[in-house]
């Protein structure tokens, strides 16, 4: 049982076709496109003499077999010359999605002297003297490494760096998007856990916190441990934390949406790697009733011999019962299943077997754990990964402002107080008032989303709001004075 | 023997000052700081009411003890009130002089599909399956690390990364302003060669170039030859290479100016570190007569012993005539005269005492290895690192040119043939008919700099020029489809 997939723009063609000028040729061009299953999206005319038309005809279609079949219906048509197909999605990654930009002018001799020498070697000076200054007088103000191996590239595997390149870009540019922070790629040619270590401790000075993105599981909680201890910013792995977030977020509001309270239900977690076992912690630590959490190894129970540290820790924290089961058996009057695992594990029946008023996240992309839309015919809430359907569970909604939050009240750790915050701030900015089963997170494009969270994070860290990140005017000298000046503190007249 | 320093914009400071409204209030100010020697640049009223004025005071000072005389020279005066002062270029500096920015468009779900999930994967595939799509497809293709251990910043010494960051945010806006090249800082904690070597090797996927910044000699030779061994992209080390371009562009119109042939002059060198040695390097590989070496050990000879690696092979390779002698000395007849040393290490007498029509290169900033209007009464061409003298060699007349060629040119390494065009470029930049004492290389605000640099280091990797950077539209589609679109080769249809 798969889910059929349905045009989308990341699927997007544009083909460009001689035609023959006859008044229906146009016309014939669309009937065919849409008949073959896709959705025509733009069509431009290129060039015209008295008897051709040259158009570029936009498309969205569902795959890359799909869209094959679509320019193979267009050459069949009479009249028709397909003479060059491109994707819409390589055409926006020439080049990259990211750059680098300056703040500051440097148009003229004294902009130069206030940005590079000689004036900036006073500001270097300062730094030196007091360390904590980089933090205002720095990018490392606003700046987050995105650090990957490479080893575990959305659902695709072990591409490694380069290929992971194009996601961590992506990241980047979501990352300014949704939450104003200036984040870097850090794409990495090694596999080995000390030899990453140590290069992000290395490359640390220059930013506010690490993101540590699609490294896989066990290496990755290795990796984030170390990095804990060794650095004096915030270490955060999405694929764990965001998730884990969002997650609770979107429970949170399921759980309003069937009158049922955390502490009551039962939880069957599909996945125990980064985001499952992620999940799974933040549940136990905001009370949940039970967890049995599945993998490879079958149920996690205190019988299992042979694993790795991470998934000892889950059989000896969840499974209150000891199950040791198959999935089906396991969600049999569960409340709750959270799939972060493999397509298709489930059936309908499966779904119809669970308790009443049942909550189902099927999260593995882009085919769930069961298909969705036989999921809503016995489940309460249904939720995916997938952009196409009903509760989009995406991390977007998470990291953008939490990292906001943190960089803004100079966070030295992420912490669980941080991640229910921020959960809490998700789950709030749908409404009382909005909540239904197909509404239980709020739009990925909600605006509110990033300030609700950082706000909910800055207060976690116990720490004001603190003054615009922008270059103040004239107006804000008195602020700037009494600080940025330090370092030629005789000049500090008045007060 | 010092220079005095003049007023400049990199020692700005703007000073809010409250005065009695009387007629002749706001003269008194300004008269007061230009007494005190230094320059009104901008006068702003922040508020005033019948008997009070509120301005911004905005000067240029030469230093910090000067910024402090004037603004005491200013609280003597009767009826004034200075209430707090600012410095610009800390102003300038607060959160970072750079930023990373989206160059896709993310508002609305099919940009996000394109940019990021589902389509990303898509680019991801066809990285792994062909890694030099990375220099298509990635910001790998327009994008350099600006590297460095903060051992040698400017002329400051061994600050270390975080004190190194704002030259290196600085160096980034440059390479953009002038190259339009996207340039990160990688700021690393650590100065042990092998380490920096690993950690640039590591990073490396991201980026089409490596710049190294302000690491000290001669531990930047050996970093930079083992980093050259292990990369397919280019390393460029710019106190080095970038200096000595500059420097040959600027010997080569000063020699223009006196009718010389670089065959037929001596040159002295004080400063065997980074920057001298490759000033050395390039002068020798374009045929210079010959070369005698300074620095601490004394001229640089046959007979010295325990010198390291670098200083032994100038040693052998420099001084035919073996002198060991002074460094006024080692000036006495020679035609040439270059310094990147240390301040006040020559008197005018000294450089009377060189060949006729000699030339003066003093380049240790701020303060140069001889008194530039000194060396004025009896050298035929002087030349500074200074801003506020004519003349100036200034390494951002190469380095953005320098990388805008070789990432077009997809160049793998860095070479002596490059750097050769680049100064050939920079000299011809001024033009015969412009030449003369005060004027031997062009502005650094000269945008005719950058592209002429970077077609002749094109040239000399003897690649063509590339298609631009900047996302074709449909006009352009057919170019893109015979390569971009290969991972779905099976809709190439006709071409």
């Amino acid at each position: 049982m798969t889910t059929t997939r349905l045009p989308s723009a990341g699927f997007s063609i544009t083909i460009r076709i001689g035609v023959t000028a006859d008044a229906s040729a146009i016309g014939r061009l669309t009937t065919c496109v849409g008949e073959a299953g896709a959705i025509v999206t733009a069509l431009d005319v290129v060039d015209s003499d008295p008897t051709t038309v040259l158009v570029d005809l936009t498309c969205d279609t569902a795959d890359a077999n799909h869209a094959d079949h679509v320019v193979k219906s267009l050459t069949a048509l009479e009249g028709v010359d397909v003479r060059k197909v491109s994707d819409r999605t390589f055409l926006l990654h020439l080049g990259g999605k990211i750059e680098v930009s300056p703040k500051v002018a440097l148009r003229n001799r004294d902009e130069l002297s206030r940005a590079y020498t000689p004036g900036v070697a006073r500001v270097c000076l300062a730094i030196a003297e007091n360390p904590a200054d980089a933090r205002r007088l720095t990018i490392k103000r606003n700046t987050v490494a995105v650090v990957t191996d490479g080893s575990a590239v959305l659902g695709l595997g072990n591409l490694g760096p380069a290929a992971s390149l194009p996601v961590m870009e992506g990241k980047a540019a979501l990352f300014k998007r949704f939450g104003g922070v200036d984040a870097w790629p850090v794409v990495l040619d090694t596999q080995d856990v000390d030899e990453i270590v140590s290069i992000v401790r290395a490359i640390a000075p220059a930013y506010g916190g690490i993101n540590l993105e699609d490294i896989a599981a066990p290496r990755c909680f290795e990796i984030e441990a170390k990095l804990r201890d060794l650095l004096d910013i915030p270490v955060f792995h999405d694929d764990q934390h965001g998730t884990a977030i969002v997650v609770l977020a979107a429970l949170t509001n399921a759980l309003r949406v069937v009158g049922k309270r955390l502490a009551d239900v039962k939880v069957v977690v599909s996945g125990a790697g980064a985001a499952g076992t992620a999940i799974m912690k933040l549940l136990l630590r905001q009370g949940v009733g039970d967890i049995i959490a599945y993998d490879r190894a079958g149920a996690l129970h205190r019988g299992l011999t042979d694993t790795n540290p991470a998934w000892q820790w889950l059989a000896q924290n969840t499974n209150k019962e000891n199950y040791s089961g198959d999935l089906p058996g396991a969600i049999r009057g569960a409340d709750v299943f959270i799939g972060v695992s493999a397509p298709n594990l489930l059936t309908g029946d499966d779904i119809a077997a669970m308790a009443p008023d049942s909550i189902v996240f099927a999260l593995a992309n882009p085919d769930p754990e069961v298909d969705p839309r036989e999921a809503r015919k016995y489940a309460a809430v249904v939720a995916t990964g997938r952009s196409d359907q009903p509760n989009q569970i995406n991390n977007v909604l998470a990291f953008p402002g939490v990292f906001r939050g943190m960089l803004d009240a100079h966070a030295e750790e992420f912490t669980e107080e941080m991640a229910l915050a921020a959960a809490r701030a998700i789950a709030d900015v749908v409404g009382e008032d909005k909540i239904n089963p197909t509404v239980i997170v709020p739009s990925v494009f909600d605006s509110r989303v990033a300030t609700a969270v950082a706000a909910a994070v800055r207060a976690a860290a116990q720490r004001p709001a603190p003054a615009p990140a922008a270059d103040p005017g004239p107006a804000d000298l008195p602020e700037i004075a009494a600080s940025a000046a330090a370092p030629v503190a005789p000049l500090a007249a008045g007060n």
